[in-house]
């Protein structure tokens, strides 16, 4: 592989009070709890236009995942048979990147409140985007 | 910002008739073409399990986009005020990826066809995940 690596920079971190990965992927099917999206001083700019009630895509580095995992039992049930990450939904694979669609409930300066994004304390964001329509339905 | 930087590696590369950024833009609004998706071999088991028919996740890197853009006229109309990049789709942002949900149409060993991918050739693949669900829908 003669690519050039691709360097991220976090523009912020997630607040929530799942700090327990196994929790927090057991809640993927129960819904997860409320949290804060807290960003870095010099995105700031780049928050301009985010709304209560706007529907998002927010990208996170899921830094507890392990990156040389390419197949797995899917959902961890091991009474399935194993197959690659990247027909699944699994945290673990090449590049550990989440990606959560959630709405926005408050924003407050450089925090905004999201609804339901199933992701441990602490976990790096590196995205945020409009969800401008409902993806399933491109 | 004393995270440290979080590196990618590609995973692979889109083939695409679209060679023209200007072209891909315009062409979110139109369909885009069908194009492929061709892995590195070491990521051939990660593949395994993708089928035809499938609704897949994939996130590129866009690597001709502006890293150090904040804000944006929305879909490049000047006439609408600018706007921070986090409340839009623009392909300009901090870490600048693209998130595309497409079908399978094919799946040949190390290069996988889908339907209406809006990257230019050459676009870098940064991950791929099972849409299980519609997003839209979550």
């Amino acid at each position: 592989m003669n690519s050039p690596d691709l360097i991220l920079r976090p523009i912020g971190r997630v607040e929530s009070p799942v700090t327990d990965p196994s929790t927090a992927a057991r809640q993927r099917d129960e819904g997860a709890p409320d949290c804060w999206l807290a960003f870095e001083p010099d995105v700031r700019d780049a928050l301009d236009g985010l709304r209560s009630g706007d529907d998002i895509v927010v990208v996170t580095w899921l830094h507890l995942a392990d990156r040389t995992v390419l197949q797995v039992h899917p959902r961890g049930d091991t009474s399935r048979p194993m197959r690659g990450v990247f027909a699944t939904r699994s945290q673990h694979r090449p590049n550990p990147l989440g990606i959560h669609q959630v709405a926005v409930l408050a924003v407050e300066d450089l925090r905004v409140r999201v609804q339901g994004l199933e992701a441990v304390d602490g976990t790096p964001i590196i995205d945020v985007k409009s969800a401008l329509e409902p993806l399933g339905q491109r």
